[in-house]
């Protein structure tokens, strides 16, 4: 959105779940034309076919306000590939990047290459768990007051519609999974189809279906890099153990 | 997730939001693998370098139940891709395909291609205007009752995250926007930045950034193909004119 007269450019890129195969044909693009490519290790190695010949910067996760800016300096005069894991513009990188950028009042050449989110990804291993509307929240405090994080569970599964969880284990906050569970019980019943995803196309992929109930009672399948997919009123779980929510076809069509 | 003897599969595929750039690697792999490509006119022009050689069965909107059982009976024997916009588990394909399937009790190879989904791709154009927690509604009452969206929509706009309305004009229902913007001062200040974002990643693209005031007294820019964001209680306008939810870095550190 913003340019000017320099050579150097900064691309938020989202490279999708993990696995060449699931990045866009511009996220690969982008990288292709980077200088420097940006990102913390997890999500370098997902891309590693494309590094040979790039300025790497491996950097740490909770350095985030740093690694913006440094980025924001290197493209004054570079092509610069931040790499974000999912989509930039969901739990990714392009928040912090835009939010140095407008603070410091810095003009510099960007781009926000999307992804395939995590949400989509995790989906499509489950059957179509969303279909249509839902709500997507992360349980991680680390940014959002846990008073906060209630209020909007509390308010999203009133809704009736399937709820997405991110991050549901924040690190040394085992118990915000349980307090989210708790909150959906209160407007879904036990019996509530609930789909987790665990890795979704990267080595160590893992789904599982159970439901609001079970999970929880024992939730020691979660842990933070699972996706949590609880269902809305009408989900229900399909006769290959996928997870379904209808989109109303049944109330229009007789079929 | 089904699997059985036969050759046939039905690939349910993500196209993203247009053009070949924003396709991952694997929905241009699945294609190239098909012999019958079924979609409606509008996405399957989108994809129009991949189509030479193939069988093309071209549908109309509004066919969804027909068009997935041609395609589960086709897929018994044949590769077949069923092409839908954006991701296949929202607001797609993914979901009349496996209702159909497993209504009949039928076992057929499948799977769901995830892509970029018009909330992803639309946000990328405005800055970042999700960035983390939001809702996703749809303002169709082809599908879902409207008192029901009215019902979400106030929840929605009471947790104070961003939404994003897909079809916020139904035909024939133009006043569903109206409506929907008036639940949302209920909730919201007039300032409120909304970003509009019409054809993303194709042809005709169109990006405004407006208030939820000024929408609510002219919304004769937004149509059928405009996804509209409205901002949560911490979405601000850019220097840039960009549109931006901060994740709460500004809590945490001190730039």
């Amino acid at each position: 959105m913003q340019s000017d007269d320099k050579s150097g450019k900064l691309s938020v890129v989202g490279i999708g779940p993990g696995g060449m195969a699931q990045m866009t044909g511009r996220a690969v693009e982008a990288i292709r034309e980077a200088e420097y490519v940006v990102g913390n290790a997890f999500y370098l190695d997902q891309i590693a076919p494309l590094l040979p010949g790039k300025q790497v910067v491996r950097s740490s996760m909770g350095r985030e306000v740093d690694r913006a800016k440094a980025c924001i300096d290197l493209a004054r005069d570079h092509r610069v590939v931040m790499v974000s894991g999912g989509d930039p513009g969901i739990y990714g990188m392009a928040s912090i990047v835009l939010e140095v950028l407008d603070r410091a009042g810095e003009t510099v050449d960007y781009e926000v290459v999307p992804g395939v989110t995590a949400s989509c990804a995790g989906a499509s291993l489950l059957g179509s768990p969303l279909s249509g509307d839902h709500v997507t929240l992360s349980l991680s405090d680390l940014l959002t007051p846990w008073e906060e994080i209630e209020h909007r569970l509390d308010l999203a599964f009133q809704m009736g519609v399937p709820v997405v969880l991110y991050n549901p284990k924040s690190h040394g906050r085992p118990e915000n999974l349980g307090r989210a569970l708790a909150i959906a019980a209160r407007h879904l019943p036990p019996e509530t189809p609930v789909g987790l995803v665990r890795n979704a196309y990267r080595e160590g992929q893992e789904t599982a279906t159970t439901t609001l109930g079970a999970l929880a009672e024992d939730d020691a399948a979660v842990d933070m890099r699972t996706a949590v997919f609880i269902g809305g009123k009408e989900t229900f779980r399909m006769k290959d153990g996928g997870m379904l929510t209808p989109r109303g076809y049944g109330r229009k069509y007789v079929y």
